[in-house]
């Protein structure tokens, strides 16, 4: 795979082929940017009776997205651009392209078709069945789509040569290139360290929800994304029910966020402006590319982390904030002094619910998941077994009981929908964040100071350099050694929020 | 074309070549709505550096669209479903649905793929090269891209077989089936009647135009359309520079109006209620097929302007909601009556701007239009006597001075994008508008006690059932006669406009 820049190269400008290569990909790139739209559109903005056709929708231009990429012409014109791919340096955007490309036209031609599209079917009515059971707390009408769905899972898994375990596979979808073991590894220290930690915290006094008021929730919220980089010339903020990150396009990035009693509307808001930021900052000159996106789930989440915790619930970042926000609501935070709020918004609490969950017991939630589904994808756990497994161990880790289906087994939607592997992702973006955050604080020393007096840009500017930008012309185990210099390590993870909450 | 229901057909159900057309045409569907909804965001709510991305997202969206309809296999399959079609009676879904894709089909195929590349790309920089002209009250920059576009047009003109006049091909593009010969005749009528009744309106001693609050705006225009039909579950209604309506899938329908001074909020906001209305109640069952829209542009503005001015300027809705105008802005309505408030929203008044004209003076612009680009078009006018031209007639028209090109020639986006035979289905849907509403008079006696009421169901329930119903599934002239039992004609106008405005 090693390339160097060819002096005499026999070509001067690239050649026709990958002409063509490109705008085949763009065509790809401008139905799937088409495509965010209509997602992002269901979730905030559609009129709830358009639902039936915007499902047609989503299928069809899915399914024209795949097929116009898996072409056997896509994969000619690879094929014949293989020498030239040669005679560029690696890191160049051309040979980048070519090298993506193939790995991705690799993968996509492995399945089926009428496989993607049973898997598709299959998702879409295991998720109609997973909310049903939620709204009822119960479990059975769940599970015959959970055991469909891996038997999928299983037929999808036969398409790709063997890997060492089973659960590479799936694993690869979102975090490509990661194994199983090195997941495992990291996690294993993690739970070792982190379980003793959650023990210590022992269960602190309940405190009663804020309520703010909805207007001043959004006033404050857009004060803090204006600071941190949100611009109105490229991004948008609007209200979902389950908050999440888009951008239908290049220089179009749309967070979403919930209005809601707590501050989640606000550390919610910032997370997904972590994810937002990532890709805004990715070198324009990937747009319509398949290199114009973030690496891998993993590497996304640790900039939602990084923005959200790091940057988020610092105590310098309160420096400059706290003040406003008292000034915003001087009827709840009047007479509550910064140190106090640092601590209210920096609690280690056991809980049932994953999306409320705090720093640290947020992964124990995760490795709970990736447990039980490698032993569920090995046959070491049948799914009537499942609610069960998950309460006898979701006490061992958090202890807490867990008191119904609803706020255990049935509170995620990923494996009604088809998704396994992707929990795993959650808990690596926190490894992953403290790792370049380290690296990070080497070059800029002053970034308390600055966090202080309300500056961001120094912070952006250093992550958009040594990571945002590459987008996917890298494998996510390369970018995370550009951006840390390191592969990935528990190590830093653990020692930060050991020094956070240990003494707490 | 005449066919009738065969006893003992020997199709029991649709063939199979008939399943895979519905197939086809459901996917080319799919993605004209996901179009239609790239278009509406763009004018509602994306961030503005989205535009490049958004453009090329547009180009291949509409490319995919094309290419999926005039594949060969379509033309394959429609030639294959002559007997079945034959066997059907004319009115019958499949029968239908075969038809109108007949047609759609073979007049996409008769032009070539570059050639609609070529104007697809000419209007688009022609609208830039507008706006900018336009900007600077300078039609020079503007002058070769006319040019251009004219010259695109006489070739894609060529591509169809010879009609009795070059117009007739590019009027068909929205008004299928529509002669020039026809509109001249009604446009002349028009103009022999309406030139004196502006004459004698004189000029009304100019109003300082209402300053609304905004809040309070948009409270009224949604009070006004719940009651007309507006609901929630498939409906929206959001801020735009220039107001439109798009349905961007069945059961989501999204109006735009613009809050500014005036009333034009209002009654802009009930004209596209006029359009979505007919979108929103075409029967379900041709969602997803050629069927499913309004049948031409001059019968969706029949619509647009019957709820506009038919329903919304009239008294008996007034008498209604005028109590409620009160209330919502005691400073501005509470000393004016009713009848003066009737008096202002209802006076003929020349004015430069088409889109701010008044219901008599409005057609005038239209005929000035239609006249000009058949000029243009014929060779008759050369483009840079096109300014002067519009002076000199303009003033002949309205009887006022036309002041500079920005408020003169420039006003409108249509030619420098290149539509030209658009601007006359405006007209053709006022004309319209009144020959079908004369005749739901007649089975709606009790019309006017109704509005004063707040009823406006039975009305909708009317057009419903004589014409949105249809969809495409007949020709605008054979549509327009199941509405009103006649073909085009400008009596039935010219008298209600003369009954309304004559008498002063």
């Amino acid at each position: 795979m090693a390339a160097q820049a060819t002096v005499g190269s026999p070509f001067v400008s690239p050649p026709a082929a990958f002409d063509e290569l490109r705008i085949r990909l763009a065509e790809v790139s401008d139905v799937q940017h088409a495509s965010g739209l209509l997602f992002w559109d269901q979730r905030t903005k559609m009129p709830p009776a358009g639902s039936e056709g915007r499902a047609e929708q989503v299928a069809t231009l899915g399914r024209i997205a795949h097929e116009r990429f898996v072409d056997a012409a896509v994969g000619r014109l690879l094929e014949e651009l293989r020498p030239y791919e040669d005679s560029l340096p690696r890191e160049s955007f051309e040979a980048s392209l070519i090298r993506v490309a193939r790995r991705d036209w690799e993968k996509a031609t492995c399945v089926p078709p009428s496989l993607t599209a049973e898997m598709r079917r299959a998702g879409a009515l295991g998720f109609r069945a997973w909310s049903e059971a939620r709204a009822a707390s119960d479990f059975s009408p769940l599970a015959p789509h959970l055991e469909r769905n891996l038997e999928l899972k299983h037929r999808y898994v036969a398409c790709f040569p063997p890997a060492e375990e089973t659960y590479d596979i799936l694993l690869d979808d979102y975090e490509p290139g990661m194994k199983t073991a090195e997941v495992r590894a990291v996690f294993d220290e993690l739970k070792r360290e982190l379980i003793p930690l959650v023990r210590a915290a022992g269960l602190p006094e309940p405190t009663p929800l804020l309520e703010l008021p909805r207007d001043g929730q959004e006033r404050f919220a857009r004060r803090v994304l204006d600071r941190l980089g949100f611009d109105e010339r490229s991004w948008r903020l609007d209200e979902t029910a389950h908050p999440f990150m888009s951008s239908p396009g290049s220089g179009d990035v749309r967070l979403t966020t919930r209005w809601e009693p707590g501050l989640n509307w606000l550390f919610g808001a910032i997370h997904e402006f972590g994810h937002g930021v990532y890709e805004h900052d990715i070198d324009p000159a990937l747009a319509r590319t398949p290199l114009g996106g973030g690496v891998s789930l993993g590497l996304h989440e640790s900039q939602s982390r990084t923005w959200e915790n790091l940057v988020g619930r610092s105590r310098p970042f309160w420096r400059f904030f706290y003040p406003q926000l008292q000034d915003a609501f001087p009827e709840h935070f009047g007479g509550l002094s910064e140190d106090d709020f640092g601590r209210m918004t920096n609690r280690v609490e056991p809980s049932l619910i994953r999306v409320d969950a705090d720093e640290v017991t947020y992964n124990l939630h995760i490795i709970l998941r990736f447990e039980l589904e490698q032993e569920l994808i090995d046959g070491r756990l049948e799914i009537a077994e499942l609610p069960g497994a998950w309460n006898e161990r979701f006490e061992e880790y958090l202890g807490i009981p867990v008191t119904s289906d609803r706020e255990g087994v049935l509170q995620d939607m990923h494996w009604g929908g088809g998704a396994f592997g992707y929990f795993s992702t959650y808990s690596l973006g926190n490894v992953m964040s403290v790792q370049i955050w380290e690296r990070m604080l080497v070059d800029l020393p002053e970034l308390d100071e600055q966090f202080a007096r309300g500056e961001f840009a120094p912070l952006r500017a250093w992550y958009g350099e040594h990571l945002y930008r590459h987008g996917r012309k890298f494998t996510p185990q390369e970018t995370l050694e550009l951006a840390c210099g390191s592969t990935l390590d528990a190590g830093p993870y653990v020692r930060y929020l050991q020094a956070k909450y240990a003494a707490g």
